[in-house]
């Protein structure tokens, strides 16, 4: 549903449900710089597929609009909350071309912008003018709750990986889950139950929603170590330089012994950053070793894993869902 | 309702609700470290004020322990994400004794930690087994986030103050109505509601916790200037040598001009921590200002306020709710 008016109905009911809040308060001008609203420009909202997916969901399960904004903000604005702790977390000080509410207004005002840009997320949905049944919105918000918590277990696991030297595949999946999948997993759901479906129905789509997140997660991946900038916002090798654990990483150290798997496990043996050497030769390896077939082949399972739920739950029966999917969230086509 | 088996009952509850999430995440470790379940010893738990008196207006108004065991836990939770999160906000390395999370695990870890705290306290709500309508959940959903909410509009005020020079005392008010007395409000409001009281009288309960937090804020300033330590587990002074904006301060500078006046004016128009010989100096000032008094005067315009409130709405009938807040949650007696 990435409709010119699905986007701008979804644009007018963030910025009111954002300005709801406003106050005196400090945090409120942080939180209007962190979207984009004191300043002009382009770019300035990122690319909103969390809610466009959740509408989407909602009208393919015959939905309105309007009976799903409310939720749709709520996910938006749940994902910037993230956005904001990550930025700290990972000591990040530029977000779209401007720097981030920490590097701005420094660690303290940072985290406590980012708290109650999560309680207002969920107050987008409790204080909402949507007429549904509460048990509904008990659902909603379960969901939407499950998911932080997930978030947090992702986000977790993918800074404990900072120290190790070693990391599984089912490690890098867990943390995947988490950290990107969850939160695609509960706009599905959200999406579903804002239209009406049942909870049995609502998990399938969570379901739905939770494959593509680790296949979306795994091209992203392949992008983040060979580009392009254009696209992800990143330097090429940004992720190496950063020894984070990505598919390709963990895919190639956890493959049969090579020269090229023991280039990588050299760089990966020790903690810290890469010099850009160490990049130019892990990447070299990592090619060698046919990690971006591998990573299209794995991705793709969890494609297929969307298809099968979909048909085994007779869920997402006009295929918008996972065009919608395949046009905005997958990286590499 | 700070009985024995009010207290153990809590406590069975609050661990069964923070195990209930434990998985192989770092976080898991982190969140039973802060809570005091990974070590031994006397003072692990804080003192319970929240979750007790939620307990106690929850009975006043004629509903059963089990009935609102689930939303105790939940304020609990709330409270101690907020804990994890001001710790790192104000630099406190130590709480009961031992290493704060961000001091032992790192900065990052310690910000993912407190919002895990903050989806786990919500879930312990939302995924009780209590039995009550869902129109019920989602008003107690709700006040728990518009607390949040509060309790970060509170934190930032106070964030900013460390850059101000001049704090006004309806600024103070603001600063401590969100920082500390949304919760108390919202314990006092979520207590009715989980006896099922309708939400105009549950709001009429939450303005009683309101004003007993206000009342309250101001002796907990008073003792952070004066000691004694035993009872905050703060020294003497420490509240000025780290220049904040207390009510004794704001009130001795929102006074009119005198010497003792531009003593404290002096110390607090630089910004940074204050030196022990200007601590010295301003607590002689203050005193000779005759704070202590003012604090106590504003304190009881705040209990006498709770008590129209109770009259007017013709809520705590028995007085049970003001006795427990008088001998839990007053400091000066």
């Amino acid at each position: 549903m990435r409709s010119v008016v699905a986007q701008s109905s979804f644009e007018r009911a963030l910025e009111a449900a954002i300005t709801r809040y406003d106050s005196t308060a400090p945090i409120t001008a942080m939180i209007r710089y962190h979207f984009g609203y004191a300043c002009a420009g382009p770019d300035r909202q990122g690319k909103r597929l969390r809610p466009m997916l959740l509408l989407t969901v909602a009208q393919e399960e015959g939905g309105s609009l309007e009976a799903a904004l409310d939720a749709a903000c709520a996910i938006e604005i749940l994902h910037n909350y993230s956005l904001v702790h990550d930025d700290i977390e990972d000591g990040d000080r530029l977000r779209h071309g401007r720097d981030t509410v920490w590097a701005k207004w420094g660690t303290a005002h940072g985290i406590n912008a980012g708290d109650s840009l999560c309680a207002i997320s969920y107050l987008a949905l409790l204080e909402s003018d949507v007429p549904r049944p509460a048990e509904r919105t008990v659902a909603m918000t379960r969901a939407l709750h499950e998911a932080n918590l997930a978030m947090c277990a992702g986000q977790g696991r993918d800074i404990a990986f900072e120290a190790e030297t070693r990391v599984t595949m089912d490690d890098y999946v867990a943390m995947i889950a988490g950290k990107t999948a969850a939160l695609f997993g509960a706009a599905c759901e959200i999406g579903a139950l804002a239209a009406g479906a049942d909870p049995a129905r609502a998990r399938a789509y969570a379901q739905l929603g939770l494959a593509y997140g680790l296949g979306f997660q795994i091209e992203d991946d392949v992008l983040g170590t060979w580009g392009e900038p254009g696209t992800t916002g990143k330097p090429v090798g940004s992720d190496l330089a950063r020894r984070k654990w990505t598919f390709p990483v963990v895919w190639a150290l956890n493959g049969p012994p090579s020269p090229a798997r023991d280039v990588v496990a050299g760089r990966y043996a020790r903690r810290g950053a890469l010099l850009p050497d160490d990049v130019t030769a892990t990447m070299a390896a990592l090619e060698a070793l046919g990690v971006r077939d591998a990573a299209t082949v794995h991705a793709q399972t969890y494609f297929d894993r969307a298809d099968t739920i979909a048909r085994e739950n007779a869920i997402d029966a006009s295929g918008r869902v996972r065009a919608f999917l395949a046009a905005n969230v997958r990286r590499v086509v």
